[in-house]
């Protein structure tokens, strides 16, 4: 699919996806609208949830809660349906992945709460904007992600490492790029470790958890954010005995502008 | 109660309210660190009331949610107790009411949530840093504060107006007066409004629904912030069988620093 025909308004590619007529990953998609993380569970894991996420904002920074019984993020995707609006959804049961499907209505129940959170796609543009190019972008591949001997904060059944996104960045742009990012608080924000990868805890930095590995040049150091696969991976830790997330890379649309949840 | 016999370390400070040998308004105590809003509600409301705080974060900005079956606050106020260590508490049935007491040991209950929140005495620190005068604490009253028409966004049984407070600032210094608090957002942050209280929806300036009225001088502008009394009035709404809050003035004095919570 060319570039051209890419859905350009959340609501152009909400019902783009529900009509069948486009899926695909959404990095590009809807330029300089959020895009979220999603994770859905039963009611009587919610309150916890939502309180793991309050105790850790920066891996799972909370963009909208969707109550059981409701469908539509009515705040920040007003007219969306979340059972069908993103291109792929993973069904876990037991913390075991059971499904890949295409819409959740037919696994749909009234119990279910959903949980959009923040994802890295809003900084990122922001960090382009500001001349600090990204080698994963540039080479066309997954942001590598590395599971870190740094804890999160427990709440409840809920507890784990987290999970960190790692982007390269030239010595001379550390600064810069810790700024840009710290604009973004709804979206990860500033980064949780620049440099030597060993202080928390990644082996081989060859070899991420997640994602594609990219080449660290000479001149740049590998620069860590929080990444939104902490709060799936933490959940599935519990093994609840339904969750249901977006297929990765395949992430929701809001209609919120990347600058809404820009601060200062 | 001489000024140099205040406490000045929160551990001190909840020794002291716990023996009994300090009790008193909070302003000025254990200065640089922060204080809290406090509000107990039974568990069945708390992913609720959870909700409502993520939804409305200016007003009900969240620092710690201690789970029901626990008093202490292990993320912000290690070794204290949130039965004891508040000079003040009200006891609240069915939205009225009905006790202040010293402490809330015989009124505990195994399935209560506290809920603290941020108080606007850390970005008030910071004007008063940044050369901006306060009123009311140069008069020694208590801020003013006014219901408005400005809604919160509801969740499940709470919704409500929100409740602001207002500071007069010199004209050449609300620029700076945004660029100060904007920098706390976990303590109520940037303001709601600047100018203008009719439009929203305070009819009479020189009567506060709460706390105490100061004047309005020439060259200055009422600027309002985001109160956390929203919490406990949007509580009180919905009637909730049994609601524990501080007594007002007599916050809860946590072990973090202001700078702890300064964004950029």
């Amino acid at each position: 699919m060319s570039t051209q025909t890419l859905p350009k308004k959340p609501s152009e590619v909400w019902q783009q996806i529900r009509g069948g007529s486009w899926r695909g990953v959404t990095s590009g998609v809807a330029p300089g609208y959020v895009q979220a993380n999603l994770a859905i569970l039963p009611q009587d894991l919610a309150f916890e949830f939502l309180l793991f996420c309050q105790r850790n904002p920066k891996p799972c920074p909370v963009l909208e809660v969707i109550e059981a019984g409701n469908v539509e993020p009515v705040l920040t995707a007003a007219g969306a349906d979340i059972r069908t609006d993103i291109p792929g959804y993973r069904i876990y049961e037991n913390g075991v992945m059971v499904d890949e499907v295409e819409s959740l209505v037919p696994h749909w129940r009234d119990d279910l709460v959903s949980f959009l959170m923040g994802c890295s796609f809003s900084f990122e543009t922001a960090m382009i904007e500001a001349g600090i190019p990204l080698r994963h972008q540039e080479l066309g591949r997954n942001v590598a992600m590395y599971i870190t001997n740094i804890p999160t904060v427990p709440s409840g059944r809920f507890s784990g490492p987290m999970v960190v996104s790692m982007r390269p960045i030239k010595r001379e742009q550390i600064v810069r790029a810790v700024q840009v990012t710290s604009r973004f608080p709804a979206t990860h924000g500033a980064p949780v470790h620049i440099g030597d990868p060993a202080a928390i805890g990644i082996k081989d930095i060859s070899r991420p958890d997640f994602g594609d590995a990219v080449d660290i040049y000479p001149g740049e150091e590998p620069v860590f954010w929080a990444c939104g696969v902490t709060p799936q991976a933490v959940a599935l830790n519990c093994k609840p005995s339904l969750m249901m997330t977006h297929t990765p890379g395949m992430m929701f649309i809001t209609s919120q502008r990347d600058a809404d949840y820009a601060v200062l």
